[in-house]
């Protein structure tokens, strides 16, 4: 499509400022169709694409199965088979070219039972949801005074007397979820070098109505690996007040925790082949596993789903793009990223073949836009260390550019931002390479306020929202496999 | 004070428009004194009393101990007990006149060990909280098929056929929590009529983070006593949706809930009594008791503390109006009403020497103003049928309009707004005997959120709203007991 040709690249270069066009196009019923050029084919074929995603709601009933009927997919689980098995057969009776799945394994961590009580000085339940991957207690749980603290700082300067044989609370104040989530990752391993008993933490969440929130904690290697749960932000506050009033609370922690070894898994894969390249591919998706509790509805059914439906709306369409766009539903996301790497160690050496990797796995709010991002091999990426807060080199500016005017096909959706900086857990083996990647953007706003909770249900996506995802996914997916020459890296 | 003096009733009437005055006392720093006439002085005591609470924290000291340390605060439990005598021996302390402790039996509701499972089409924990008052299940708890309704109506369109046996689950809309609320109250008894073996109810909330929200239940007399909890809306959600999608979903349902007979316990007083008529009393409170689930902050802790600090700083300020000024810390509101009887029964046949009733019971968020209303006996009051718009009589219209130009003084706080309509569960007996009767009234933005949760923690109130409305209280409850005359009533 000329929308992807970036004209300082292109033999086009400089004769159509495209978002005028873009906006021609999406604000006009009738664009006056620019006759025997190529680029107005493009473009009514984009608006076809949007058009259709917008009053299309197939990504919604495939959420509604996935989440009310499949519910949550924590890796190893016989919902995540079946949501697995669920999604390819569907894939197949839908006509999808390549519909297959990749065997992946994947853990097999297992909650068990697990509650906490508060003993002194005043006995009650304390909620929490133990963390993903840790390790459980003792049959008979673990009894110890609670130590808090506000950052790994704060836990260094205690130091071992402070801390040996103590549980210790993690209730650092909210600073986004970047920040905050460190303590879930990094928590249990700095307090075990101390010698603590197990660790609490905060929830990772701003706004809280006393629910816990999960996800996956990292042992250090050489490190005792001790129990670790998350408690409400409510039961964090409490016990930094209890603490700053200098009152003792004690608490018993009982989990029944542990990792079962490994289970078979896959990446649930759908695709159009290119009509001129089909050995470059385009591939976007989402990822099919979420944690044990809700129904993994906004992390990240509604990305799959969407992906997915846009793959089954181009197909419907007749659609064929220059280059392969592949649809692929990854596995154990949460707790490994097995369906990640398995997806880019498929691929031999380097993965050279694909144009391009788009993620969507930051919920089903209204969409804003999109990230981009190019990473040259070594360079750091978001989450990393210090990222460019520009594109690094020529090519990869111009390679934003492009996407910046596709991006703009959604002016009229309110979503047509493009921001440097683009990324996806499953698709970072990926943009390790070198490949260009792209993440779909929303308002964010409640995100984490559902995220990795009980929460976490369809009553919180906005099926419009879901349609407007979809129909981002599919025009960008189609525009990037189509475009003449593959975006600059 | 002429602010509360009618100008209609009054020797000063149509002196000066009271709402301007008020608004030169707050809004200018140093108003012109109105030399050598009373209402200049009144006006300036109103000042001084705003302006003291604005910048004291006194009241958010007392919630922080009353939430932090005694924590929630069920009728029959020791922490009401110790929030009874920690209470009254602190107003002694203060020095406030009549500390007492007026004797009141409770029941004691325990909840003890309770649970939720969706046995299949999937198992999985279930939320919930069991409802005050409600009975327990047997010991091998209930386990049979769901069935879900809307409304009393498509309850009744069942029938007995469909219904006994199971288990049926209220997923109504929410419709604010007036409506939705009487499914909590009155589900189990209709339900229970058609031989339902146990009741779900989705908590009464519009807004949800996966928690189960509490409340009491009534069961009707001659209808069986079946057991009876609280789901999140997300449970509610997702079983309408299995129900319209033909899926049966079977649930067990354990609780131990039982009532325990009656315990001792307390209303708290303390007044500063009527320079002229000691007998005639202004009460003003809220209540003491909680639900056992958070730490009674919102519902009703912070309203306790705000009309205590508020008679603390008028007892330090040295100010004694013409009548008794009394605050009331009722017990027992959440599950029987036992404190606000008890007080109206105290008063003997008429409650003829109470010339105001204010209750703050909706929460600490930021005030806005004043409900108020006068009741003839036997007309309904808000939830008690359909309440009159406006005031009934030209006697209440005189006395809104007295309430009004005391509210006034809350313009420049943003909180001078009052309605007509005021109430308040603890209050309701004297309203019955016509009483005037206020509440003070907030922005209510998120108050539903917490309410009967865990959530309903310290966190969630801001210091400087609760200094508001200890200041309106304070002003309001000293205009009333210092007014010339009584309220018309």
């Amino acid at each position: 499509m000329v929308v992807c040709r970036d004209p300082t690249e292109g033999p086009l270069a400089g004769l159509l400022p495209l978002s005028v066009l873009a906006a021609a196009l999406l604000l006009h019923p009738a664009p006056t169709p620019l006759a025997g050029e190529e680029p107005a084919g493009d473009r009514e074929t984009a608006g076809r694409i949007l058009g259709r995603a917008l009053v299309d709601d197939g990504a919604w009933g495939k959420l509604e199965h996935l989440t009310t009927r499949i519910g949550n997919r924590l890796s190893g689980s016989p919902a995540l088979e079946e949501a697995v098995r669920w999604a390819h057969e569907r894939m197949e009776a839908e006509g999808l070219e390549g519909a297959r799945l990749q065997p992946v394994r994947v853990p097999r961590w297992v909650r068990g039972h697990e509650w906490a009580r508060v003993v002194s000085p005043a006995p009650r339940q304390l909620p929490m949801l133990g963390l993903g991957m840790s390790v459980g207690t003792p049959k008979d749980g673990i009894t110890a005074p609670v130590v808090v603290v506000g950052s790994f700082e704060a836990l260094a300067a205690l130091g071992r007397e402070k801390v040996e044989g103590k549980i210790v609370a993690f209730a650092p104040d909210w600073e986004g979820y970047g920040r905050t989530v460190r303590f879930r990752g990094s928590g249990a391993s700095a307090a075990a070098k101390l010698g603590a008993a197990a660790v609490l933490v905060r929830s990772a969440t701003g706004r809280s109505i006393a629910s816990p929130h999960t996800g996956t904690l990292e042992y250090e290697e050489g490190t005792p690996r001790i129990p670790a749960a998350a408690i409400t932000v409510e039961d964090a506050e409490w016990l930094r007040r209890m603490a700053a009033a200098g009152e003792i609370v004690t608490v018993s922690l009982f989990m029944e925790a542990r990792l079962e070894g490994e289970a078979d898994s896959a990446n649930v894969i759908a695709e159009i082949r290119g009509r001129e390249a089909p050995d470059e591919v385009v591939v976007m998706g989402g990822h099919l596993d979420s944690w044990d509790v809700g129904q993994g509805a906004h992390d990240d059914g509604c990305s799959c789903m969407a992906a997915w439906q846009a793959l089954t709306i181009l197909h419907e369409l007749g659609l064929r793009p220059r280059r392969t766009l592949r649809v692929v539903l990854w596995t154990n996301e949460e707790n490994g990223l097995a369906g990640g790497r398995a997806y880019r160690e498929a691929l031999g050496a380097v993965a050279s073949s694909h144009a391009a990797a788009i993620e969507m796995d930051g919920g089903c709010e209204r969409p804003v836009g999109f990230g981009f991002s190019v990473t040259r091999p070594g360079e750091p990426r978001r989450g990393e260390g210090t990222a460019p807060l520009v594109p690094a080199d020529p090519a990869a500016a111009r390679a934003l550019a492009t996407v910046r005017r596709i991006g703009s096909l959604f002016d009229a959706i309110d979503a047509g931002v493009v921001k440097w900086g683009g990324e996806g857990a499953d698709i970072s083996p990926l943009l390790r390479d070198g490949v260009p990647g792209l993440s779909l953007d929303t308002t964010g706003e409640h995100y984490f306020d559902w995220h990795h909770s009980q929460a976490d249900t369809l009553d919180k996506v906005d099926p419009i929202d879901l349609r407007r995802a979809t129909g981002m996914l599919a025009v960008m997916g189609y525009a990037l496999a189509d475009m003449p020459e593959r975006l600059a890296r």
